[in-house]
């Protein structure tokens, strides 16, 4: 760590301009891709994936396109979209799937067109359709979104089965075209709604007739935590969306996957909505590739944090907890002779990113994501614990 | 030209897989971006910019966030956005502007706020947002299209007039909330609005206290051919759309300019309509670049273009002719003896990229940008003399 190693134009290090930039292209010829993220990739603890900096992005995209199967999208149509497109369709289960450049327009495409003959979408209320989309469902597909569960990750049988039978007695008709759900759940640490209770509610929706709708931008760290197949989930929604941001590292991009039926056409809503990008293969070419070994890579970087937390909590100086159904936030809780305000400026000059510390409950909730695998926990342990 | 100094990638040369891909990181250190430019850029006839192939937009990129002043925004704020977007404010004569993912977004959202009280908008039949954008204004904000003009690239004034004067004796009030111009016109061989016309336009539109909106995503290049400044066009209208993606060589992007009272908040409707991506560096960076230099570089493509156009003419084999008020878009006439279909494979093979051969008018509608500035047109008009 001392060896300065990281290149360091993500924000977080923007903020430390004594910290020298390595110029990538100055530093070796190294253009295997896996050599240039454990030479050059910093741990952070504070996003879903990699943190890539610009630099290192552009130098992985450079690579990528020298690949004989690269081909660029024009408008999203043609090159290698369709193909990647296919490949995560697949990997869900699902007939056919389409890139979307934000997860707010995939959930509401994907409601708009679950809700054109009936208006109200039940979602959870703390969900990001509900708190962090501009209510974009209601002002321009006229979607009624009904809301459960108060401040609660996920609401409970009763309240959906009472809403269900209070809503079918209305004098004048109100439909439900589809339930959402959202988990893990961002606004709440990102803890995951049980798997048994997701079951239960998809065959209550089934019964009435209701379709589903997945919120998954983070599935595939729900899944690392609750065990589950990434199929065992799916295969409970009509339609899935899958964030390519946030583990696989494109600097944009979703996935809305369904029915052929479902997907098909969709380009045309898209455009619309002023989502048709001239060209999207800067992103989809990223997210391919940290797709293809996703679940391999997070579960080495799962061991790799059993290791960092046995050796920081054998110092004596820091406990870590896991949350109540939780997934990949994790309480860093350093002993009360820490200065933990210092620690995180200490750790920002050694490129190692920490979230800010939340005062009330005097720790740190880190995000555990594969940044760990291209770096030494003995030598992680050992920075944290020499600056405190 | 025969050196085959080109990289590949494009989505033309992709048709051709025989063309050796040329590894720029293998070829030599330069990191200079114009010198990579005139070693590694290809003449396209066919964009209203570079053509940039991926892998060379990708080394372009990464030498660009080498770059000091360099920052990564996030979901549009922070970093070197906001330099960016005041820096096309000011060239536009604008007081604030934003940036918007796309076009289509950038017109709508436009629209859209003009529109609040006063649901109709008049815009040119042939217009992108009348065509080419779903009829999104109309299906997501209520906006009623009337279209003139037919055909033609723009209405007469005499046209306006009457729609306006019988526009106002509705039993019911239909108030119009905006006008809208495009030029030059996409769908119309980028045939330019003369500058005469789009004054008596806006003042009829003053006059009736309508709003103005400019759809100028190639702003840039109807000036080069109009001889007005950028500001003569820009202080006709209320609000103004310039393209990043067309002449500013970025993959994708928009801005929308106009007052600060306009602008302001306009954040939050580019992220309900699902266009907040989670980071737009990756554009704005690339733009930025091109944007400083632009009028003098399409200046120098003009003189190109006459040197190149005399040596085809002086050889007896083709003949170049201006579109009636046209801007970048030529008509090059191949004498009858040549076979223009063999012509444009054996300019692609020398990856010198042509439109289609239009073949009802028996020409290639060639468009001409800064591509020229890169390349010796002695050695251009060669290579189309020895291979037709």
């Amino acid at each position: 760590m001392e060896r300065r190693k990281f290149i360091a134009n993500t924000a977080a290090a923007a903020a430390f301009p004594f910290i020298p930039k390595i110029n990538l292209s100055s530093s070796g010829n190294s253009n295997d891709i896996e050599e240039l993220l454990h030479k050059h990739l910093p741990v952070n603890f504070t996003r879903d994936g990699l943190n890539l900096s610009p630099t290192l992005y552009a130098k992985l995209l450079e690579q990528l396109t020298l690949d004989d199967d690269f081909q660029p999208d024009s408008y999203g149509l043609g090159g290698m979209i369709h193909q990647f497109e296919e490949k995560v369709a697949l990997a869900l289960g699902k007939e056919k799937a389409i890139y979307m450049p934000t997860g707010t327009l995939a959930n509401h495409i994907a409601l708009r067109k679950h809700c054109i003959s009936k208006n109200r979408a039940i979602v959870q209320y703390e969900s990001h359709i509900n708190r962090d989309s501009g209510d974009c469902a209601t002002t321009l597909s006229g979607i009624n979104l009904i809301s459960l569960g108060g401040k609660n990750v996920i609401y409970n049988l009763d309240e959906l089965k009472y809403f269900l039978e209070d809503n079918s007695h209305g004098k004048v008709k109100t439909p439900i075209g589809v339930l959402s759900l959202e988990t893990p759940m961002r606004r709440k640490g990102l803890q995951r709604i049980p798997f048994g209770d997701i079951e239960k509610i998809a065959n209550v929706a089934k019964e009435n007739g209701i379709a589903l709708h997945l919120d998954g931008a983070r599935l595939y760290i729900d899944a690392a935590f609750s065990g589950k197949d990434i199929k065992e989930y799916t295969k409970l929604f009509d339609t899935v969306y899958l964030s390519m941001y946030k583990s696989f590292n494109s600097v944009n991009g979703a996935i809305l996957a369904g029915s052929t039926a479902f997907i098909e056409g969709l380009h045309n809503e898209r455009r619309m909505f002023g989502g048709g990008l001239p060209s999207s293969w800067q992103q989809i070419v990223i997210a391919n590739y940290f797709f293809d070994n996703y679940t391999i890579r997070y579960s080495k970087a799962l061991q790799q944090f059993d290791v960092f937390k046995s050796l920081l909590e054998k110092s004596g100086k820091f406990k870590i907890s896991a949350l109540k159904n939780g997934s990949s936030v994790f309480k860093l809780m350093p002993n009360s002779s820490i200065n933990s305000e210092q620690l995180k400026i200490n750790m920002d000059k050694n490129q190692i990113f920490l979230p800010n510390l939340n005062k009330a409950d005097m720790c740190f909730y880190i995000k555990i994501n594969d940044s760990l695998v291209y770096n030494d926990m003995q030598e992680l342990a050992n920075v944290f614990l020499s600056n405190c």
